[in-house]
């Protein structure tokens, strides 16, 4: 601990002995960051799963088969989100979405929230209010909950959210089991979030979809279950782009992928957009991130549930194929392929 | 996302293609950030827990009782750490630990870390690999492992932990538990880390134990399962100060807490150093934080497992007794108590 170790008490003073900001709003500064996250989250009511919440040293959660699946991610802000793009409520429907739909792709059932919170003191209480609404009201539409959290003070606004989750009883659904043959298919949406990305940057005005997928995906939560339930052989969540995130299950899988283009049913809106924008609509699709749509393979004779297309094969992966894993009609997509967070 | 969607491909290129810096290392940047910590904590055996590890969307990890126990923690360089003060495995070794003891002080064992890494995209790849080391190193200590997480490029280095825990059919111990004549005692060291801190801030010479302390805690993992079968009342590990988290205790179990001063086995080079600097030790013993021994309050008949020693009792609290909750013969330490850490 560098802080001053003779520095203010530990107990946080009534919040009206001090004065809001020029804004009428109090800053994380003003009133202290002593378990902020662990206050906010006990006002909101805990998921059936959570047995302890808010506001001891750790969560207790049911984990009723014996296992619990977890994935942990962190936002950064100019990064992942920025303050002038999204509503703090945004940012925290997003963090808990991007968590909850690693969950989702193992086959399993999101339980509970674990939200880390480094912030600036000058951040407005409301933002980190907001914050957890969203995460509350993301959590919420699987049945979880945040369980606990951690504030402290950092230059960077940083959100490190964790995410619990529930197999039922299932096989975990990994990225190591796809065979040839295997039907490639996906689900949720694909290129909206790259398209709002895209009008953002460039200051223009376009479909709701867009921008509200950008700034908070919605993720087919369900269809991670469903899809473990019809024999998913290899899952995962989009994020960092179809073709570069199905290059993960071919890799892990040891097999190659071939897409075709065709058989992707695309909006006429974004279509419309990316012609308007001179944009491939297929670059959207295929490599755009943080749709946190789900892809999955299946047996060749799998009954897949409403709202998976397919849209591939698994194939043989061929000598020295390393470098084309996952193609398009049999060639390597000559488009951008995600990209690398510290290039 | 806010990194441009057309930047690089998201491939890691071999290291060998690019040249280290100056240091004769890589940077993060340079290696691209793609997976490191999953990349770094596969080199590592898993825990026995860990049913599947790093480089899927989520881990799986057992939860022998159908709960898991989770505790999330941030650290923010500048704040929690130094990297002139203390080595990456130091940090790791940190990092681990006061998320372990939060698990221990439930009355649980620790059995899986998830790690999110915020860092400069000029930090060296050495201190991420010492920094996993410290991790892996720490959790081998109570059977556990790096069982996944996310790596992000951030202005600000930051780590944040989460650990799950195991009750093996416990109850767990909360902070809302004590009684009115219940023991309260503590396990593991007391005031070293506060002892350290004030060394390095002076930049004085002084006892091995406290520099190490400082750097890396050394919970006492072992007694939180013990004290909770002996009957533990409630339980936390010392984070903030002993009064301070006593306090929390008070508070959340309704009653007062009155401490023995005199109680408190202090070791002689502890009470030398204190004497040296003109620093009253009971200051360090009562307030200092980041030690992560554990405090709990026991039945009065209760037979305390060895290593805790008893140092106080928990008492009515008094109408308006608010404002001292935790008292030391009676009166209230005049001492600092912790400290903001937005203040």
């Amino acid at each position: 601990m560098i802080d001053p170790p003779h520095g203010g008490p530990s107990t946080v003073g009534p919040v009206t002995e001090r004065s809001p900001g020029s804004t009428g709003d109090y800053t994380l500064g003003q009133i202290g960051e002593f378990g902020l996250i662990n206050r906010v989250a006990r006002a909101v009511p805990q998921g059936r799963a959570v047995l302890l919440g808010p506001g001891d040293d750790a969560a207790l959660v049911s984990a009723s088969d014996g296992r619990v699946v977890a994935s942990t991610d962190l936002l950064v802000e100019g990064r992942h989100f920025r303050r002038d793009w999204s509503t703090a409520y945004q940012v925290g429907r997003k963090a808990a979405a991007q968590n909850l739909a690693d969950i989702a792709a193992m086959g399993a059932v999101g339980t509970a929230l674990l939200v880390g919170l480094a912030a600036p003191a000058d951040l407005p209480l409301s933002w980190a209010k907001d914050l957890s609404a969203g995460l509350a009201d993301e959590a919420a539409l699987v049945g979880a909950s945040v369980a606990g959290g951690d504030t402290v003070a950092s230059d960077t606004l940083l959100i490190a959210v964790t995410a619990l989750g529930d197999l039922q009883g299932r096989a975990p659904v990994t990225r190591a089991g796809a065979h040839p043959g295997d039907l490639v298919a996906y689900a949720g949406g694909l290129g909206w979030s790259a398209c709002g990305l895209e009008l953002l940057a460039r200051d223009l005005d376009g479909p709701k979809q867009a921008f509200a997928r950008h700034r908070s995906p919605e993720p087919p939560y369900e269809q991670g279950p469903a899809a473990a339930l019809a024999g998913a052989t290899a899952m995962l969540d989009i994020s960092d782009g179809l073709l570069a995130d199905l290059g993960h299950i071919a890799e892990e899988s040891g097999v190659s992928i071939d897409l075709d283009a065709a058989a992707f049913p695309i909006a006429d809106q974004l279509r419309e957009t990316a012609l308007q924008l001179g944009i491939e609509v297929l670059d959207w699709v295929l490599t755009g991130g943080e749709d946190h749509a789900l892809a999955a393979c299946f047996p060749p004779d799998a009954e897949l549930p409403a709202g998976w297309h397919v849209v591939g094969r698994v194939t043989e992966r061929a000598a020295g194929d390393e470098a084309q894993l996952v193609t398009v009609a049999g060639r390597v997509w000559s488009g951008a392929r995600g990209w690398e967070h510290f290039a």
